[in-house]
């Protein structure tokens, strides 16, 4: 996301008169809220574009597909929510193949079948543009009560799954697992304060949970786990910017108490690996602490897709 | 849509395994209907693509985000529900100015706000094709059971709001009003059988309902209401068959027993006209009674934006 888009997000914010009592949660999470009768219904909607979050030419259609129906239930999963439902729209070029077309779909199914998400409606249409799709996932809470980015508390130790940097070296970001059922995991045995999933990057989604929560956060550098396709770049400080900036990740970044965070270290609940990579802090902005203890404000760096 | 996209759709709804305890009603409808804990849910999903269903340098960005929410719209209305919320994504063209998006936003907006729509979420992405919006719209029953297209029984008198024809000879076709309300009032007093909303066609959108239902129709070709801007095309049959195959009227078709049909067109509850224009058959496929007491075979022509 570029400011500017994140400048007209908050302007959309700004100008939407939600009533708390039939929309709890608005524009600015990992989903919406809205009341569907006196069940609470999680709404998110994300899109992939040629060129931009995947290059037709080079990952093929069912890769396009997947990916946009993973990144939807990622943001389901930042919410510690169960997917119910999906519906997509598909801008597709003239030129495509039934043969792909059905790889686009398979790829959406591959993605939504391991959390029994059903694709239950959309929209095809042709056009001389290139392939955009849009999908839109519904989800509940089922029992857990859903981790917003605002909740994090001054002492929180923060946490992630997972390793970062590098994603558009492989094809991690199109073939990651959304944490659906690791972020449930989390959030039944611990009292998570706030959640996001990391996308734009682990420090612009730092500075998302810091800004949502009023609050500054403090990330040790040593403590990051930096992924493997990420330490090729052997130039000082590559990796930990690659790690920090390339975005695209798809990893869990929570905060908790920093008790609870201890506890959850020792017992690594999940498959995949948790680390605690500093605390939140009262005031704003983000401080890396260097190895040589030094301090550094950390800057988020415009998210770009690496293409 | 093509008639290629519509054997896609199929390819797809037969390919989707949906468990009926959770999604009582899969693709193929107006809308989808989803279990959302113990409450229905409805969602609907469609886009609009410069070039296909507006034209950017000539409707500008804020028809292009009415008729995204309008369009949604109209198929909740074709089940008789009302919208609870809506979310959108954007592909932007790079050159799109920040009053551009503001305007495009607006417009969906103000299809929305009379519906008090809110809309809660999406996402933007600025790219190098065209301007594509997709928006889905989630919906509640609200105390008025669904009505299917699928649902048409023999006997059943046909009737429709409002005129047919030459939508985008003005630009009806972006500036029409959902018929949210008047598909609620109609279904709170008759026992519909089935609706849809018009917009592949009247001559289409008659056949979804055939097919759906399993059932054959018989047109009078003289009670079809023709638009006044279907009628400026003198050619003998010209305006007819505007006004079966133009499309993008957004009108309500629906089905419900003769002896209610008579009751309605006497007290016209609407403050748009109900016009009866045929009766459901046994059987398949559309016939239409000219004039003369001819029958003829109605094929509906493929649907085609005119553009």
């Amino acid at each position: 996301m570029s400011v500017k888009e994140s400048e007209l997000i908050d302007w959309i914010c700004t100008h939407s008169k939600l009533d708390p009592a039939t929309v709890p949660l608005g524009p600015g999470d990992d989903t919406a809220m809205v009341m569907c009768g006196s069940e609470k219904l999680l709404v998110t909607a994300d899109q992939v574009l040629d060129g931009v979050h995947f290059i037709l030419t080079e990952h093929g259609p069912e890769a396009a597909g997947r990916k946009a129906m993973s990144r939807n239930l990622s943001d389901v999963a930042a919410m510690a929510a169960l997917p119910i439902g999906a519906v997509s729209t598909v801008a597709m070029p003239k030129g495509l193949s039934r043969q792909d077309a059905e790889a686009l779909f398979r790829g959406m199914r591959t993605a939504a079948d391991p959390f029994h998400c059903p694709m239950v409606g959309g929209d095809i249409g042709a056009w001389s543009g290139p392939l955009a799709l849009s999908v839109t996932v519904f989800a509940r809470p089922a029992g857990i009560k859903p981790v917003l980015r605002s909740g994090a508390k001054p002492g929180d130790a923060i946490c992630v799954t997972g390793n970062f940097g590098g994603a558009w070296k492989s094809k991690r970001h199109i073939n990651f697992l959304p944490r659906i059922n690791e972020a449930r995991i989390l959030a039944c045995r611990h009292e998570l304060h706030s959640m996001i999933d990391v996308s734009d990057g682990l420090a612009w989604d730092m500075e998302h949970i810091c800004k949502a929560s009023g609050m500054g956060a403090e990330i040790i550098a040593d403590h990051i786990p930096i992924h493997r396709e990420a330490k090729a770049d052997k130039a000082p400080g590559a990796a930990l910017n690659a790690a920090l900036n390339n975005g695209e990740d798809y990893e869990l970044l929570f905060t908790l108490p920093a008790s609870h965070a201890e506890e959850l270290l020792k017992s690594q609940p999940l498959s995949v690996k948790i680390s605690c990579i500093g605390n939140i802090v009262e005031g704003k902005g983000i401080a890396m602490v260097q190895p040589d203890g030094k301090k550094e404000e950390l800057k988020p760096v415009g998210w770009d897709h690496q293409t």
